[in-house]
């Protein structure tokens, strides 16, 4: 769009809108249009939300998972298995285990894995904080649910060195055949995974 | 997501954002994430857009156009050919002509098309201002540039109808074969349209 042709505001709101992810050049002028065409219905409530959302959000000084409270939603759930932690890269992690209604335990989220080459070390994650939960002598088990990278891997391994000392059971999400897959898309490293985990039916 | 995973603020935030076109609840979810993750950089600033956005938008007075002025940017803009007003259905018509830079002329932005059907009568749209605008004289081109529908069609006729009295020279798009566009995949209205209009080389 050229630069004469709308006020700056919307060409604001477009370019701001074009930074989202899905959205690309185009699809944040059809959603800006569909914005300013619908002020009250959607316009000013999605503006509020992100002011409030803005003044609110915090990440939880507990559990590294992001909320509008400090401890989070999860940590402060006594309906949830507190004992149990589920060790996660990132909250888009934390959020796809729930809605896979995965466990019901609580979460520790790392903020990332470990990489030498992009400068991420041990104390740019929430290791740290991890081992002084283990410490504090109330987890029963840590699930590790990093991806099946091989910085995923080496941030686990990390993980269970710096546990060494601490009475807690580690364990990891099984490897396997995703349900729905076909065999002959996945590579050799989860058939054979798959395999050697195999079950009775 | 399950309700209680995150605060209703956030939670509020994912539900709106999936009212945008092109986000589903999935990318909704990414795009919230991605929000409250990068607070002073996007999530305040594309708040505060919305905000200024709601506050300013206005449709243009004189032409139908979405703008944060009245009369628009566009039909203030000396630089055009304000005696040539292109008429089209909607706003995203009026950015679409404009990104390709077809005519540097004045708009009229009707509002929708005629459609019994959906009870969408004259009134419903800006005739009777562009009927206002070409009586005042100064219009010596109205190119009809309204989709090549049924209800598109419709409306053009019925523009023309209340324009017979006035001096004013009605044009429409051409037909043709869409620019790198595959002959054996239009229609035949398409096709012989673009042999009708066919230009020597
Ligand atoms: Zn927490
Ligand atoms: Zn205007």
């Amino acid at each position: 769009m050229s630069k004469t042709i709308a006020g700056p505001e919307i060409e604001r709101l477009i370019q701001l809108l074009s930074k989202l992810p899905g959205l690309g050049p185009r699809s944040a002028r059809r959603a800006a249009l569909h914005l300013v065409k619908r002020r009250e219905q959607i316009l000013r409530p999605l503006g509020d939300a992100m002011a409030e959302a803005a003044e609110k959000v915090r990440v939880c000084s507990n559990c590294g998972n992001i909320d509008t409270r400090d401890p989070c939603t999860i940590c402060r759930d006594p309906a949830r298995d507190q004992t149990t932690v589920i060790v996660v890269e990132d909250v888009s992690d934390l959020w796809a285990l729930e809605r896979a209604k995965a466990l019901n335990a609580a979460y520790h989220v790392l903020g990332g894995v470990l990489s030498p080459l992009e400068g991420v070390g041990p104390d740019d994650l929430t290791i740290r904080r991890l081992v002084e939960r283990v410490a504090e002598g109330s987890i029963g088990e840590l699930v590790i649910a990093v991806n099946a990278t091989v910085e995923g891997q080496t941030t686990a391994h990390y993980i269970i060195d710096q546990l060494a000392d601490f009475d807690v059971s580690v364990t990891r999400l099984a490897h396997g055949v995703p349900v729905g897959g076909e065999l002959d898309y996945l590579d050799e490293g989860t058939l054979s995974a798959a395999m050697r985990s195999r079950t009775k039916i």
